[in-house]
């Protein structure tokens, strides 16, 4: 493999571009029209145009994907994140064209990607499940008798739902029945079909997620665990390595089960297996995501593997390239992704240019990201602008460096989280690590970030008696500088 | 220690700020008329204006410093390295104004800061030296017999001289006698003084220095080596630890001699002891640096400690934050030392304006630096740009990653070292490992960078088609692109 296609865009496709040219392998970029002037087209050592802006005329499309490879003599593609990635017939046609795919199976593909599929394929290596009923129920009696034997609390969602209709929490017995006939009837009326499966409800849950990577020797290993409990709109938004909460037995049966989930399906390449984690760590096996993940920085960061290298050494054939036992954890990675998103509304997309745009530097920081200071961030596609990585010896010293990246990370002409990675970053319940995936709904309003809004305003005097006054800043008194730290970092949030 | 002055400028004092604000602590930069707008003002907390541009008007005044943390209420101060960093005067002025230095003890410096001192310390720990006369000989049968002691080759040296007058080196016993009276007459003429010094001659000498740490409790730890020996001018231009010759047993050995050297003097703070080693890794004691070296971050890379964030627990009275066994070295980390310099002209300095300034990014790594794109080099300082420093998980991996980043980083305006650093990252004398501190010397002249510019010539016209044609650069040749890196990265050179 001697020419690589980078099916993707922005910072995943210059992650990507980076490990191959540091193999030596020549790089050709795809880009949509809105991508024109995008980093990864000027550091590819080639670049073709595959369409217009939008994903479905653009980097969705197969075969201009394909037609890309061919015309430039490219042997395998890297799919990065999302797009084509996980797309089972993508896969096969990519085969078809004699070129390799570099990343898992189709049929590894088509087995992680339905969760029936999958689930029966983790079952074979009796990987922990959600306790719950297999099939659907209509009988209240019946249901009653299963619901024990899970355990309460008890989740209750209708068979054929969806977007949480029909769905019922019941903590205990005594509400049971109530509230099986009550589900039963709202699922009848909205989908036709009062069926129902009975699962354990975890109320306080973890996303703990294992890194794995098999090759077609038949190795497959695991690299640790990501602990993505900090999410929105049910997206991860912080992720770190090591979990805070698993001890090293938990770590080491996570890793087993994850290993036995790649092996159900003779996994190769990178894959991601995805745990919900109770407060007794309690773990049950949620799905794979058969390739490179957003937040895979971190485990690099903690185990100093490049796991795109890896992947590339698999698609041409070779050996992992180290072994189970040589691999331990140092230090402690956290990501950030920094999103055009506006924390005050919802996280609704803010999309817009970047009047200013400085990234951190210094000891244990790693600025993954597509953008340069005057880019437009596209309304097309996902709106992170970057992922923000800090390394530390210790959980302590990395959101230490992560505070203070945020600090030295200046945008403006768009709202970002960066604030919101702040608020995370200081907040007890993070730091303590005593959180879970509804961190965001307990803990975090606008208003937190308000305040800052509100220095702003009572300083904006100071500040600018500093600006119009002498360039000797001799004795600003810290209040005053603290929040012209603040109010360069927040810009506009 | 709720607040320090960093008396320093440049990429050296962000680094510091950049810890320091990590710890919460506040803190005070110092400039002078040259660095008026630099980005070390602008990062610190706080700032003092302390005088003109050259050195002995501002960074070098001791008094100005100590009446800054006074006006400013900084307890401590960070010297960095250069400039007070090893001036026992400045550090007994600090002590006497009730401030503390985050540095060694006064009298460390003074041991250490004299070759005859510092030798006369670490000979009562046994610590190898060069062999050689202890006293100037001028008599000749003497001088012969010593000689044979000492063992060829051997380095003849004039006691009063310097700058390489009246030295020889003698192969074997039979030149002894014409080049000893040769060197005893020319020191005579040269120095009106024919005594001389006898030593053995390190024909392939690798320059090998120790990391240490002593804390007021008595712990002192060392934190392995660096190989410094690509050197330009005498001055180390490219560094890397772990060294690729050493054998874990001479690690070891020398690790213990540069903790005895350090505990010779009580040492406390950060420290590197310096060694130079003959081609069968015998070692001899040189002399030690009392301050943070410019290369220490290849060390924090591989042993994930943060030396700056030690040197301030240090000097806070608390204990080193590890203990000697903790501590393991984890990949290969290479610096290379980005100056305004032109290889193309024995490294003379180009001191200028920063056109187009973009730094590297992604995993494995790290910029110090101290510019801005638009910002100029003064010309009264070292004209260091950056540190470029590269991580991986092995020595290949630090390499392939040093010429990615080189090829990503971007500057026009000034001449610098890049180009040379590419040189060597691709030498086979530097990949095997095999090279000593005449690399520069052996192997180095301007045309092996002059090949890309005429290159650039040839490839010229291709390159303008392209920016003149369309903006879809689909299938450029290979060649084209390749070239067109270089010309990128190349810039002036």
């Amino acid at each position: 493999m001697q020419k690589i296609l980078v099916a993707n865009r922005g910072e995943i496709a210059l992650r990507v571009m980076r490990s191959a040219r540091e193999m030596g392998i020549k790089t050709v970029a795809v880009y949509s029209d809105a991508d024109r002037n995008a980093l990864h087209v000027r550091y590819a050592d080639e670049a073709v145009h595959i369409g217009a802006a939008p994903s479905n005329q653009s980097y969705l499309v197969g075969e201009k994907i394909i037609a890309a490879c061919l015309k430039t003599g490219a042997q395998g593609i890297h799919p990065g994140y999302g797009f084509l990635s996980e797309n089972a017939a993508f896969a096969r046609m990519v085969a078809d064209a004699g070129l390799i795919l570099i990343g898992p199976s189709a049929q590894a593909m088509e087995v992680m990607g339905n969760k029936l599929s999958a689930k029966a394929a983790a079952m074979k290596y009796n990987i922990p499940m959600v306790p719950g009923t297999e099939e659907a129920i209509t009988d209240i009696a019946e249901a009653k008798r299963r619901a024990v034997e899970v355990g309460f609390p008890i989740l209750i969602k209708a068979a054929a739902g969806g977007g949480g209709k029909g769905m019922r929490i019941v903590d205990g017995e005594a509400d049971f029945e109530e509230q099986m006939q009550l589900a039963v009837s709202e699922a009848t009326s909205a989908f036709g079909d009062g069926s129902v499966f009975i699962e354990r409800y975890v109320s306080s849950p973890r996303h703990i997620e294992i890194q794995v990577l098999g090759d077609t020797h038949g190795n497959i290993v695991h690299l640790f665990e990501r602990d993505c409990s900090v999410q929105r709109r049910h997206q991860k938004v912080i992720e770190e390595a090591p979990s805070k909460v698993l001890t090293p037995q938990i770590r080491e049966q996570m890793g087993k089960c994850a290993v036995d989930v790649a092996r159900s399906v003779n996994y190769t390449g990178a894959g991601t297996v995805e745990f919900i984690m109770d407060d007794n760590l309690n773990f049950y096996f949620l799905e794979m995501n058969t390739r490179l993940q957003v937040e895979h920085p971190v485990t690099e960061l903690i185990t100093g593997i490049d796991l795109v290298k890896e992947q590339i050494r698999i698609a041409r054939g070779e050996a992992i390239s180290f072994k189970q036992e040589d691999l331990q954890i140092r230090g402690h990675a956290i990501e950030l992704r920094v999103y055009a998103e506006d924390p005050a509304n919802n996280f609704l997309p803010d999309i817009g240019t970047l009047q200013t745009y400085i990234t951190p530097k210094g000891a244990g920081v790693r600025v993954d990201d597509g953008f340069e200071q005057g880019m437009e961030i596209p309304i097309y596609y996902d709106p992170m602008i970057a992922k923000l990585i800090t390394y530390g010896k210790d959980r302590t010293e990395a959101i230490e460096r992560m505070v203070r990246a945020i600090d030295e990370y200046k945008i403006t002409g768009i709202t970002t989280t960066l604030a919101f990675g702040r608020f995370v970053m200081e907040h007890e319940a993070f730091t303590s690590g005593n959180f879970d995936t509804h961190f965001v709904k307990k803990y975090f309003t606008p208003d937190v970030l308000q305040t800052g809004n509100e220095q702003e305003a009572g300083i904006a005097a100071i500040l600018m008696e500093q600006l119009l006054g002498q360039k000797n800043i001799t004795a600003t008194s810290i209040a005053a500088t603290e929040t012209s730290n603040w109010v360069k970092n927040r810009s506009r949030l």
